[in-house]
């Protein structure tokens, strides 16, 4: 039995490859249109202060806040009318001493007011305002400089732009925003036993699913995934399809052949594509143990284990988060987007050391919790995870979880 | 005061308006390369069986279980060594009584055998196999047809296809597949103070945040996005606007003024497109509540609050759901998947029949709970909602949350 292993913890094992990626060092010019969802290559500064005005947040009346004080239902104050403040104009008109001029939400706040009073708690009679609540100085008021002041940081580089990023930047007048290029990914399988998803499999034989399923990984996580197609077991033959492959890429995913012997010439092969060659061999996960982390001079290499589900799991457990930073995303920004919080409803067996991830379906109880369900059975068939809704995560230093165990899922 | 309003709660509203969407009859075939987030509009079914034959999960020795029976270290089984199964082929050796053949993760069980014993469990020696523990007949084995039967619904039309189901369709030889078309959403600013963002917003005026953000959350729940420009506070230019808008699209987004007087004329602009007209004027939610929603012969129409941060807090409440309805996605399927459980770090006030969105910072304690921190001050400004990494959700019947309370948050 051959045993090369050192397993580490999967965390432990992606920091490792982590370290030695390389900042990205492309980057390109978008419209804002298509900024959604890239990652900023630069630090973007406001050039602008916003609001550039102080403006009303209410309809209602602009007026002096000291010429309501006391003001209730009981005991109005009366202003006179002095005109209406039209929307998006610099006003002509001064809010004098016990004046008050109409005002919508977004216009601008007159000259001489410093409040604005809700038209709700108002009356108007002709020429006079009745007014029935006081307001301070600068309520229902945004004053300049209050949302963001020129020459602040408006974003900082490695944020991946979320719909409110892209308002921000509209807000400041940015029309072009540069980012990172998306990280362009290799993938390639090996396998006699693997054929084209095109082909009828002869008995024996089955189809190349993870090149699909590794390329969806790559393409949610802002990549680009490259395919290469499958490599028959032969290790030259895989060494010169990985070099090629590496050649027009940032990174490289094998999926191997399961076995140890595969495994090993793959490591052979990885080996000499480039120093510091291989870095992890063994992570302590399950699915997905015989998994192989390597860098070839500075483009990482991962070797996923041949089984779909496991290749998966490891898919979303390395390579995703690899993508993302090879994708310039700063990883410590949300970590926690993809992982719920849910209540385990059936125990699930583990050993310490390991991290386990159990394909479960995903309940909202009526009183608010929500709750997994692991499936069980075979895990590592595909249609076990077209089944779920995510993936329930054992922690490693867990030998399992009890029904009722408060239980992290991802829903990749 | 010209209060029109009959408000809604929000889920009341967004159900309504969902009950009068036409399913969507627009669909195209896509190559499962691109099929990742797409939604299918068709019943997958299995055309084949899955694993076609049954294979080993482990690295082993292909045996009858039987010969296994009371194996154990202290009292080995001792197996002849009949050969060994090559990857990607049909067997063309037989396990008699006695005997086992070398099998790798993957490979095709030989005729004769019904289990697989790890290689851990083993000591080979020269022909001989030396077996330390037992196995059950189909142990370490998958059998034919245990991933998905020839004949099954392999995915049902309403999916929006995730990582493991295009691996899915992989695995079955599916290279394409029937998918909706995205919903095409019009999208129109109006306002006299709103400029284009590539403009310089004279004193008074402010530049067009609502397309930008609209735009990327009809593009992030998979729709397109068709910008249509500004239109100016002119209730018949509105009108033709919003009509030309509609023409080529599915559904249409505007963003109105945010005063009592903008908003009465256009609804009545809205009114005018076509029945049944406007169904919802003013929803229980904030911010957001000055919202309007309509159905102009089958399309939606939504009439946002001019605020931007109004407006983005509708368009993910309202527009969302409604763009993926409209992309045919069944929306019952992992309603969960954006939202995460907290806890609130501090008091939130609220007013019951309204459901609240406060934007929110989020940590992971080192005890694995995740906190939810309010941001205070204006919350009506951009900037808040891009340092935020969520908005907190007060539900409807809350007059608020205290400090500890357990608190949904949107991460969107």
């Amino acid at each position: 039995m051959n045993e090369l292993f050192t397993v580490r913890p999967p965390q432990e094992a992606l920091e490792l490859l982590l370290g030695r990626c390389p900042a990205p060092e492309r980057a390109e010019t978008v419209a804002l249109g298509d900024a959604l969802g890239r990652v900023t290559a630069e630090t973007v500064v406001a050039r602008e202060t916003l609001p550039a005005f102080a403006r009303s947040t209410m309809d209602g009346y602009a007026v002096r806040a000291a010429d309501t004080f006391g003001a209730a239902e009981s005991a109005p104050a009366y202003l006179r009318l002095c005109g209406e403040v039209a929307m998006g104009t610099v006003p002509s008109l001064h809010v004098a001493a016990f004046e008050a001029a109409k005002i919508h939400t977004g216009a601008m706040l007159p000259p001489g007011a410093d409040a604005v009073v809700m038209v709700e708690e108002t009356n108007a009679r002709g020429g006079e305002v009745e007014v029935l609540a006081s307001v301070a100085p600068g309520e229902n008021v945004v004053a300049a400089g209050e949302d963001v002041r020129a020459g602040d940081v408006a974003l900082e580089p490695g944020r991946r732009l979320r719909a409110q990023d892209v308002g921000g930047l509209a807000a400041l007048g940015v029309t072009h925003v540069r980012v990172f290029a998306r990280p362009r990914v290799a993938i390639l399988s090996t396998g006699d036993e693997v054929v084209a998803v095109a082909e009828t499999p002869a008995l024996g034989k089955v189809r190349d699913v993870n090149a699909a399923t590794v390329a969806a990984v790559v393409t949610a996580n802002g990549g680009v995934a490259l395919p290469h197609g499958i490599v028959p077991d032969d290790e030259a033959r895989l060494e010169r399809a990985a070099r090629a492959a590496l050649d027009g890429a940032d990174a490289l995913v094998l999926s191997a052949g399961s076995s140890v012997s595969y495994r090993d010439f793959t490591a052979r092969a990885v080996e000499r594509l480039g120093a510091p060659g291989v870095l992890v061999h063994g992570i302590g996960i399950k699915p997905g143990k015989p998994t192989l982390l390597a860098v070839a001079g500075t483009k990482p290499v991962v070797g996923l284990p041949g089984n779909p589900v496991s290749a998966l799991v490891l898919a979303w457990r390395i390579v995703a988060p690899l993508v993302r930073a090879l994708g310039g995303e700063a990883l410590a920004d949300r970590p926690f987007a993809s992982e719920l919080d849910a209540t385990l409803t059936a125990p699930v067996r583990s050993r310490p050391g390991r991290e386990d991830y159990v394909p479960c379906t995903l309940a909202r109880e009526a009183d608010g919790t929500l709750r997994a369900t692991p499936i069980f059975g075979k895990s590592n068939l595909i249609f076990t995870l077209v089944r779920a809704d995510g993936l329930l995560v054992v922690p490693l230093d867990q030998s399992g979880l009890p029904a009722g165990a408060a239980v992290r899922v991802i829903v990749p």
